[in-house]
């Protein structure tokens, strides 16, 4: 198995976390990865928002789950939220949104989130992406202007230690076609 | 400097092709990195098509640009084209979308493509991502139906050999904050 194969194999979503502070050196590295994502007309239509500060890291999370919703429980472990605020695109990739009904921005928050939690797993650390908060209770936390979107939340820590779990995919053939749709 | 910075450093847009066919084996093992790829709610939204018949190919390359927007004509060199179809994020997901107003599946497109592309690089390989292309045209090349999406197409094969370019980014005080957006 190649390098980026075991990589991408051992990254997967941490929901325990180790009551352990993770070094700003290793923080850095991960958002250095993020950083140097490729965006569509290289707009790099993001701000990271670092939440390490644990009483307001602490309301970041409550702003992730509620009573009837509580998946995202754990992130109340997590010593780091990073909210990233989706910026708009350059103005060439806003042409491509206009004249091909494209939303280019989105695509590229993806890319940079994953650039961001693989640099983790290269690092020991866990991270959890989530897509499922309380957008406006987090963006006034986070003195985000309205007008802005916050897409992507991730939570940062030392991993609980467990053994990797076995990836549940579909089967190539149910996502891989030559040639032709059908 | 880690491994996997190495290789995002080495990722870069290949819009120069070398004549060689790309091994069946390494472009399985990009597919394999796409499809390991995180989805909210473990969705998967995505079919990829490989487009490697020559004629097809030249067809969808020819579907990237135009006389008056030419950047894209590079991908007549390439051997072989990828073009994603977006499909419907899982019912939880979907419930994201409609609840937090949050589109997910674009998000996990571009995570997808990602690792499909940096595993490229790690085979040597050079891909570029675009997202300016005649989509009903490559819909009907492919037989896409009219009620989905290709929101990304990937050029792949072996790069010309040419200098890593220096990657030119946002300073990182630009792009990064602490507890605050403001």
């Amino acid at each position: 198995m190649s390098y980026f194969s075991e990589l991408i194999n051992k990254r997967e979503s941490t929901r325990e976390y180790q009551n352990t502070p993770v070094e700003d050196i290793k923080l850095e590295r991960c958002l250095e990865a993020a950083r140097l994502a490729p965006s569509a007309s290289n707009s790099q239509p993001w701000t990271f928002i670092v939440v390490n500060e644990p009483q307001l890291k602490d309301q970041v999370a409550k702003a992730t789950f509620s009573k009837a919703v509580s998946f995202n429980k754990f992130t109340l472990e997590a010593p780091i939220m990073i909210a990233i605020v989706t910026e708009k695109s350059k103005i060439t990739a806003q042409m491509g949104n206009f004249l091909k009904n494209q939303q280019y921005n989105l695509i590229d928050i993806g890319i940079a989130t994953e650039h961001f939690c693989l640099q983790a797993t290269e690092e020991g650390l866990g991270t959890c992406i989530l897509g499922w908060f309380d957008e406006k209770k987090i963006k006034s936390l986070l003195s985000v202007p309205n007008n802005k979107r916050i897409n992507i939340v991730i939570s940062l820590g030392y991993p609980v230690d467990t053994p990797v779990r076995e990836k549940i995919r579909k089967p190539m053939n149910q996502i891989l076609r030559y040639n032709s749709y059908k």
